[in-house]
């Protein structure tokens, strides 16, 4: 199951990857990088931060043939992806919750501090956005559509909190990606987001 | 006294990030996280290319403490910020003869050439500044106001040649801080560059 | 023979930085960086990722020197590279060529599977190119010209199949650099490139 989950994520962040760059119009070979980076780049940085080498796609092709694969689709079915459009945001928001408490455990395994695991689960979720921004030349918009990165902060506190009262790790892991999940689609379906700090 | 000057370079570093991040309208996520790279990307990059993993905030979330309190403390003071702005300066400039200084010393405790060592210095010191301005979608501005660098890489080159001289390290390392801090207060009071090599 | 080689391949990426810095208008400092990461950026990224830090210019200053040298002859002679183009062309593209061997060459020493082992080879080849745009604010222009990146897959895969049939090591090795070199220079001369995927 999990298992699944984990590939339906990769698939949705890289195929997310492929329509940002189509959009600069770049080649294929172009839009294979920025593919590969927005599903591995957020997983890759916390590795490297950690010392955990080499990175994890090096140590599993699959992710390679997966993320190939949703580049060639991605661009065979460039006019009809707009259909998918929901059903991408479902993935790629599963996936954000899932790289989130993914990304806790690994600095909990690494013996590293409750605030540190926090930002390791937050990047593991956003930084491979970053990456993919910074490659195609915009300021990351994750730096201005801040309930993103908040929903992962909020589901890597609580995964936190629950394993320190205690939970089950299977109950707490299914709890707070959903946390993830549900402040995302709420905030999104109702357009909330934090108050600006500009008042001109 | 040491640890005091540190914490001082972390936030001038944090705060001059936050200025930066702040005129480009960022929330304050993306705020908090340019202020995160600007403090530590400089000693971030360095550990990893040498392979010291964990980077050293992970292994301390005092680092993180202070960049979050130095962001909050910067969105908080937007606009009295101002009228600290020669105080800042002079953190950053205390920050960046620090970080250099650092950076070589850390060169050598892993055994590596003179050269080499200078390199780290001045990446320490300068390439916080980098990340943060390639996330904000700009040249980084120390690629065109280059006596910021030849500052590093004088109390870089300064440090190595008076521990060939034998000179006791506490002193050596206070010398080499003064040098890189003299050499930008001059420059920059009087307006000082190296020559232009472009004729047109 | 292979020394000058990996040499020439050096000089010619840090000389094809300096081009691109200067036309940035950046100052010697900025320069000497973008002539670094050009030359070294590919594979610092290889050994960061593999685990296999210190990266490579930081065993052996000889790189550090061989930079320093063409950014210096490269801004003396800035206005007579002109004519050298074509041999730099050429120097570049034997570098290309001896990247991608050495890159797949790391993937193997490191028990990495073949399409790993392909993924390094040209990411050795083109990504010094890469952090070089973006340390100058333009989309990567590999990601738009992409039988560079072609050529240089075609060559590490080549090197994979004739190990695979035993092919000697030397002869190989001889062979693969070629393949890269004759397709890159085949499809400059004659301006192939693959098929755009936009129809409009």
């Amino acid at each position: 199951m999990l298992y699944f989950i984990d590939i339906f994520g990769v698939v949705a962040f890289a195929i997310s990857g492929v329509l940002v760059a189509q959009s600069k119009r770049m080649d294929p070979f172009g839009i294979l990088i920025i593919a590969f980076v927005t599903a591995t780049g957020g997983g890759m940085l916390r590795d490297v931060l950690i010392g955990d080498t080499p990175v994890i796609w090096m140590k599993n092709p699959v992710y390679v043939y997966l993320i190939f694969g949703a580049t060639v689709f991605g661009i065979l079915f460039r006019s009809k992806i707009d259909y998918l459009r929901t059903s991408l945001f479902l993935f790629d928001t599963i996936g954000i919750g899932l790289y989130t408490v993914i990304g806790v455990e690994k600095g909990l395994t690494a013996g590293l501090a409750p605030p540190i695991c926090i930002s390791l689960g937050i990047m593991s979720a956003c930084f491979g956005g970053v990456i993919r921004d910074i490659l195609c030349n915009e300021i990351p918009v994750i730096f201005s559509r801040e309930i993103y990165a908040t929903a992962c902060f909020v589901g890597a506190s609580c995964y936190l909190i629950l394993l320190k009262l205690h939970v089950p790790t299977n109950i707490n892991f299914v709890i707070s990606v959903l946390v993830v999940i549900i402040i995302r689609l709420v905030a999104v379906r109702f357009k909330i987001a934090l108050p600006s700090v500009y008042k001109d």
